[in-house]
């Protein structure tokens, strides 16, 4: 869909690189879709769906699976001009032997059943992968996965702390932390050893990195001993201000522990949760431009041995963070997250990455899929803005050769990422 | 003035949709301009010559009409490169018999003269609204309008409520009130009377819709009748948070007047008022770019059957409208307002809003305009910036084929229009 | 580097413009550099070097130039796709006799010498200028500079103001202060006198205008005589409110000062001092992109005929600096700073001032350089992408000629420096 020599060049190019994801949702148990339904379950095309006027009653879990994904493209043709659509249409494409450029509700039967026999065959995980030229995957786990059960030199675990820096009030997450570390939390002490020991189990389990999704509102700082001690203790989930506290003091902790055991920390910054309180599953968070990575100061100060890599919700913000990952040597900028994971603002954010962050230290790119058939549109989309962008803007001026350039796509594509996380 | 071949095709193609336009400040009873001080009172020209050192003699009321086009004129070369003088130069061709490029002194007699002629023609009006192609055309009508003596079917009614939101503690405003309803407005009941006769009036002379500015740090939500009482028993002008809750409470209830009527409610957010308190009329008013559309976030939720058109006066706050109106069934883009309403932003928050929001929940464009003569220029603009993105990111990628562009254009400039505002 | 040939064109006119650079931190009496260590020692490639690694100590004072070079070198590659590259690239090229488009360790040795033996030429000075085509340079002094010793014709003092507005509780500044002026500053008329007899010492010596850098917080605002007394009185470095009080009490004196004396006051808005406590010597500074214009509403309002000529230090600040250059006659655009200082922000920056502001009312670019080398590559860059812009954005569209773009980028460059500073 490239319509530039050039660019057309450089992405074929680019195409050749092997990929290593270094942030998804993937099942590792079950990496691969087995149908349609999971391809249209992603929560892009049921929150678009919904968003023309979709009611949920098609998404309940008891609704039956062909009629869900009839349902979702019947109402496909309103939002047929996002790059949601696109992803929808180069996946089947590639993987599913379909020929057109824009589905209609004449392909549904006829899809569906395709995708299920080819599913359905024993090296789809396989072949989606090699296709997709990817070698690696970075999961999200939650923090009491057993992490056992699948390959994790493929698909290398990540420790996701949301529910440790946001829910420990709720008794069901410290029920969850009781059963997975044998640790019963108390007190401030049994608190540092819990998480000390799933830091343990993580690690011993191949993860690469520790990663949080965080509020724009978020301002870690180091909160004292005596501070957190009493916050713990009065721990409920109607306390807002002990939750808040111990939410500060739980992330610095991750930090340390970070530091201690030389794991990067993702910080994905800017997610409010539940705005549209009917939206569908995974569709009512969004954000707030007012937030600053200035919030971070006192964190980005205090360890300066951790690497953090950076994710900003907001296009707002990616001036800030390619401002801090060119004064903090720790501070890396990562991926195109979510609302600004759409061509327009990932071409934005690129140009002004690329031109004043040192190649070394920028993490081009991530799928966040949570279905492996994602990779490959996800990060042609990708590719193809870059290739368009290192035409334009190295090539072209004669900055960079050819050569160079691809070299520069291959840092963000692979070998930061290999370098950085230690893989 | 479109050089790319694919685009001006796309241009010319589009250019043949018969326009509604969703918003304008003109006055049905005196839509046309009767001389070129007509044209060039438009705030942007005042507030520009003023910007560039013309005093504010030649405004006055008592001034004479060819003096002050003439002061307006002779500093106009000193902003010769901004769009609104583009804007002139098109007037000036479209309908002027002007065949230069560039206004000078020298033109000033001969184009008063020209312009006074052609507009006394008796089928000024209607040649106008040929020209440029214009079917119907939103107002703004103030709450006390009649609503008579003009055809409501090519000059669609809107209730304007900023005064009743923010000024009801004025005397004039309650007077005004009181004398179009009939109804004296004391307490909660008889105000929430009051209001409720103000939208049956509208809605029996064909109003399609409610409409408001808004200041950046607006956040509706809805007060108790208890405090909305107390509030008003309280209110006068200089108890501001009396004015402030009332403020919220009548807000809140045209909301709720909007859901019972099914009329769309327009938000226009983020101006504040007399920033600069010695510009020229009209020409005071700024913004403030830190507000979020989380500040809505109630108002969304509490109304899922109110299709919300919201305009944003920044354009750093365009992708916060891109991902409301993603995910919020009820949230729809609005055009390019005011200070967005500039090649640059509006080129940038169209291709958020083409990539991203369903194609049915986007109204592309409003003229704003105060007289009949500026759609065309305004609209053009417009098309030019659209026809040129969807060849760039549409077309030439194939993703949509020349006429599937042209018709999602029908959509941004027509369809949406009439089937969300019901006309 | 420009691969347009129209845009080519327009630069190879453009770069016939003498220019005057408005603002830089060239000190006067050793304007040019003496060897690459100067070169290398601009904070730009400190801060990058240490960003990818580079641990300080070849920074310190005592370590050997050629070996800090050296360390700034070796670390380059990782950043060889910035902007700040193409700088020492251009520099390399135009000044330095070398030949390639990439610097490797094996050039240091060479470049290193050729440029000392070149830098030590009795013309290398004017050499310089001349080959920049600089006319005029404006610089930045400490109030207590004696502005003797340097032709200020060629560099343009300017008073710089930051130390008496953020710094007055330190006895070093009121030393200072006090020995600049002979005046012993314990109470507000001594304090009034005190700077008063500044700028009488600045304009008598040619000054042209008044400077300060502000942090995104600051909004100043006319205080009473009797708070800013009591604040003066308690000013101590550990009194924070009489502090912040007195910072806008001196502020606002400047800008009646400015008024009386009829300087332009230049505005830098924007940035946080020390964010990233242990970076290098000036490289520790960032930013908040949540500061808003609307801080300085009462500024503006009060000094109707200060020419405020405004930077701001965020992209995302750029269209309420357009807005406010569009709507206040004495609110003027200056310059790309720093973090915006790169060619995506810049360009993007430009577009909306150029199809927004009154041409009249911009003033293109500065240096910000502190050694005289960079004005070269800097301006380059900047015309560069002017170039483009008004190719495609003016010529190509039909709204200028060639003539007409040269002059306004004539305006932007040199004529609109020259009236609103009076030079």
């Amino acid at each position: 869909m490239l319509y530039d020599t050039l660019a057309e060049e450089l992405y074929t190019e680019i195409c050749h690189i092997p990929l290593i994801d270094p942030h998804s949702h993937i099942n590792p148990r079950k990496a691969a879709s087995t149908s349609l339904d999971d391809i249209l379950g992603y929560h892009y095309y049921t929150e678009l769906a919904h968003s023309v006027g979709m009611d949920q009653e098609p998404l309940a879990p008891a609704a039956e699976p062909r009629e869900r994904v009839r349902a979702i493209l019947c109402h496909m043709a309103q939002f047929d001009n996002t790059v949601q659509y696109q992803w929808f249409i180069e996946i089947c494409r590639a993987f599913l032997d379909f020929q057109g450029h824009r589905i209609t509700m004449a392909d549904c039967a006829w899809l569906y059943d395709s995708a299920e026999k080819l599913m359905r065959g024993p090296d789809w995980e396989d072949r989606v992968l090699r296709q997709s030229n990817l070698e690696k995957i970075f999961l999200t786990n939650d923090f009491d996965d057993p992490l056992t059960g699948f390959d994790t030199d493929r698909y290398v675990p990540c420790l996701r702390t949301d529910d440790l820096v946001f829910h420990l009030a709720n008794a069901e997450v410290r029920g969850r932390l009781a059963k997975a570390t044998k640790i019963e939390v108390g007190d401030l002490p049994s608190l540092r050893q819990a998480i000390g020991s799933l830091f343990e189990h993580f690690t011993k389990h191949g993860a690469k990195a520790c990663a949080i999704s965080l509020p724009p509102d978020f301002a870690p700082y180091p909160i004292s001993e005596h501070e957190l001690r009493s916050a713990l203790t009065a721990l409920s989930p109607d306390n807002v201000a002990a939750r808040s506290l111990c939410s500060v003091g739980v992330f610095w902790m991750l930090a340390e522990l970070c530091r201690d055991l030389s794991l990067p920390f993702d910080l994905m910054i800017g997610v409010n949760r539940r705005v549209y309180e009917n939206g569908v599953y995974q569709g009512q968070d969004l954000f707030d431009q007012r937030t600053s990575l200035l919030q971070y100061r006192k964190l980005f100060n205090a360890f300066p041995s951790v690497p953090f890599c950076i994710s900003v919700l907001s296009s707002g913000q990616n001036q800030e963070l390619v401002s801090h990952a060119w004064i903090f040597p720790n501070v890396i900028t990562s991926g195109h997250w979510w609302y600004s994971n759409v061509p327009p603002y990932i071409e934005q954010d690129l140009r002004g990455r690329l031109h004043a962050v040192p190649k070394a230290k920028q993490i081009g790119y991530y799928s966040d899929m949570y279905k492996l058939e994602f990779g490959l549109p996800k990060f042609n989309m990708y590719r193809r803005i870059l290739a368009q962008v290192l035409a334009d803007d190295f090539v072209r001026p004669r900055l960079y050769t050819d050569a160079q350039a691809i070299e520069l796509a291959r840092l963000l594509l692979r070998d930061n990422v290999k370098r950085i996380f230690n893989v």
